[in-house]
């Protein structure tokens, strides 16, 4: 079974920040110069605080118009982040994504500091590489037999 | 194999589009109305013209600021719109998504009319549940030989 920690090793450590006082604004230009679908957000500490997506954006926009640019993140963010471990199966974290409708989840280790970020994209990646191997090796299986 | 036209028949076939002269703060508000990421862009005739998703507001908002908000739709939706076939399989659908990015695929019939819109969500479920069926159907091989 593929777990999270070796999805990051694949697709690097990097975590996309900002800090919960930043405005709308500067989320959406970092959303778009890192060409990514979500912030972690992290207080000057590095303690995670919460998540923004480009989803919490465009809400924002619906809601509150041209004021949403200069609102600070932390009155948009998602506080409640759910997030999982580096030893966690790729399969149990899709089956909470597809649950739970997240498409972002940070990974954090024992010690509660961020470890990275997997996407639903990166997920589905891992799970369909993993499935494809087991169609793989039962053909075998099946042929040898 | 699963064909675009099986997930369609679960799914609906309702598509949610907007007019090209229509404000990205309309689409801000159709989008998260409707829960969605992407609409589909079609003139007074019907026909497909482009797609303008939430990352395509996200960084019109990143360039243009508030002034976004007035901008028509048309001037900036992706106009190269790929789509995809009823009769198309959920593999094939799945391996243009990946590569080339696309999030959100207009299905057009033969006669060129708008039939549905698969996501990446859509596709990877269907392809999961395939993977899962062809797994299971091998093991049942497996043990019967």
């Amino acid at each position: 079974m593929t777990v999270v920690s070796e999805v990051l090793n694949r697709k690097g450590h990097n975590v996309a920040s900002i800090l919960p006082s930043e405005s709308i604004r500067t989320a959406a230009r970092t959303l778009t110069d890192r060409r990514i679908g979500a912030l972690v957000v992290c207080d000057r500490r590095g303690r995670l605080a919460g998540i923004l997506s480009e989803r919490d954006i465009v809400r924002a926009v619906a809601m509150h118009g041209a004021d949403a640019l200069d609102m600070p993140v932390e009155d948009l963010m998602t506080r409640q982040v759910k997030t999982c471990r580096p030893e966690d199966t790729i399969k149990d974290l899709m089956q909470m994504m597809t649950l739970r409708r997240h498409r972002h989840v940070p990974v954090c280790n024992e010690a509660g500091d961020l470890a990275g970020v997997i996407s639903i994209g990166d997920a589905v990646k891992a799970r369909l590489d993993e499935q494809a191997h087991e169609v793989a090796v039962l053909k075998d299986l099946a042929l040898v037999r």
